[in-house]
């Protein structure tokens, strides 16, 4: 039954890729969805996610999919180990149902969402075999697992029960382990987006310290302002903010902070009381 | 009332933005518009404007946006002022409406669609506290502010009128200033398009003298031909012509003019009589 | 006649180009489909074709377009001869329509379509004329040729007979010639995808020889074990194998092989029986 599964499709479909915006691999996608579900409406998230960067694509993830329609069928493809045991995944969360690899892509949204209501694996042999090609290519499963399997759920030809058993969802093991990352105030970089802005894992609530004094952050060598937007620094200056998803975030108004400070993921960053 | 606006919305939104194509801010954008306004259709017009880089966006709207039904509404972020004081702009041009920062992104457009017909900053403590969310980024207006702004204007639940009071349009600054831009035959590069054609601010009805002879254009230190296409001119040449929005450009075929002349933004061009 | 035309149009339309991300030139199209033709679905496949590389576009274009309902309108535009004497093209194959230059850009796609099965040239001056602006751009036929004609054959208000006469397709002149390509396992690179992948232009029949061992491949003085998928060779390993769309490629896993053997579009690639 649709409620009991916490999914009930609204007809749109997301896609987030690492496949670039230069070749026919995004377009198949598209194609195989709509000669399935011509009603369905699709929307770009981005393809541009670092060639089988999965910590990348599930930032993307994270960033866009919340704010869709509760029932939106997200499909994501960074998918290092295609062809190999990885599981095909149906994930619901909050309402929204993502499917791809399972290599932690939905991991970070999932939780933003509330932690993943129900995980299922893909199971081709089962009732999406009437969904899915009879020759699988070992290399494209968007193309010929996840765009149908998609298509089938936004339109409701296929319930999330019936896509496979239930699955033990991968970790996203993006990061290199930080031994005190339990203590607040201590957090890593995760990724740095487009315009070098480097994000990181420390909550806005990790800021507020006993006293009223803002704190400090300490990244690099560089102890750094917590300001609230780029505009209360200089052109040229750092600083250190709580982005748009609440994390905090290192920025440099008018530049790349990743790349005038030597940033990255992985990168420990430290929140100091003034 | 809506004819009095100049503002009847067709359903659509088109968003140029510089948010790149490897993150989740242009998908969180969508998803906003999407949740408040299902039946809009959203297209793409621009997302790897240069960071930052207003005269680049304002270039692309200008290319675009005149070409949309009447009726659309265009979304513009390229934001540098974001957190500053700088408004939030509706600005309405021939049929069309405008939403985005008030930093000259859409005085191009407007010009070319014969002037801005209305302009308003959007008060997000009047009539658009009901549609933007009780607490806004402030780093992230696209998403807080000029998405949900644009939905509801697009599906008519707000009108130009109660987005905010009238407001005066900042100009485009964007280019050094040349002295003697009023005479007509010398002007400046705007902007560099993706192939490396350079666009200046001289129109077609400049290169037009007194006698019948084609003219020459100056430019770096070259002198070139006027032609009518890139296929008059030999492979790697270099040529000047009108282009297709009716702008002054110098090309080189099969290559990039911009790269191979040293040109860019602000360089001067001069129309010489043969 | 719609049936003997062999083209039924469903409501969509694709678009592939060579004109980047960051300008307007794209929006302009889909502007145009939209004021034409309000109802159009319009997709993108690829705006990042290398530009002025048809070979690229014609890759895009065969991965892609196939997928899509029957009755897609196609337009592809990576045109390098915009101006010149090069014919505007309607192409059917397999129930698609292909708009666009007759440069070659269409005859990869139309091949796996089975064959174009009738090739028309746009005659702007004859039934079209209702359907183009009264005048041309000598360098943006996609915005005043190939997007209106394409919203006309969408909507079913022009049909495919109306466009031109009967023409001649152009070949795809991309690949310097390999003398012995008739001999079968003896082939060359087309183009390299964004992962680095190394697509050629032989088939998977290709591979099987007279005994049950399986083939090598060689390419730039290696030889490559030809595997099912990534995922059998280790992490930075060479291997050959077919890709999603029945090609041998070249590829290395978690890298780009074009980069890491210096090889590209025109490379020799032999099969070998072990």
């Amino acid at each position: 039954m649709s409620l009991s599964s916490g999914f009930s499709p609204c007809g749109l479909i997301t896609l987030t890729t690492d496949f670039g915006p230069s070749d026919g691999y995004v377009g198949a996608m598209k194609g195989v969805i709509l000669t399935r579900a011509p009603q369905i409406q699709i929307h770009d998230i981005a393809h541009a996610i670092a060639p089988q960067n999965v910590a990348h694509g599930a930032a993307a993830l994270r960033t866009a999919a919340p704010w869709f329609p509760i029932g939106t069928v997200h499909v994501g493809v960074v998918d290092p180990g295609v062809g190999t045991a990885r599981a095909g995944l149906l994930v619901l969360a909050g309402g929204h149902a993502f499917v791809g690899p399972d290599n932690g892509l939905f991991v970070p949204v999932a939780d933003v969402l509330g932690g993943p209501d129900e995980v299922r694996r893909l199971d081709t042999a089962g009732a999406l075999a009437s969904v899915v090609p009879p020759r699988l290519s070992a290399t494209f499963h968007g193309r010929d697992v996840f765009a149908p399997t998609a298509a089938a759920l936004a339109d409701g030809s296929i319930t999330p029960m019936e896509v496979g058993p239930p699955h033990e969802l991968a970790a996203l093991e993006a990061l290199p382990a930080v031994g005190d990352r339990t203590a607040t105030g201590i957090g890593q970089i995760t990724h740095v987006d487009h315009f070098g802005n480097a994000i990181t894992n420390i909550g806005a609530e990790e800021l507020s310290g006993p006293s009223d004094s803002p704190a400090r952050v300490e990244v690099a060598g560089h102890t750094l302002e917590v300001v609230r937007t780029y505009g209360e620094v200089g052109e040229g200056s750092f600083c250190a903010l709580v982005g748009s998803e609440g994390f905090l975030e290192i920025a440099v108004r008018g530049g790349s902070a990743a790349k005038a400070l030597g940033i990255g993921p992985g990168t420990v960053v430290r929140v100091r009381p003034r």
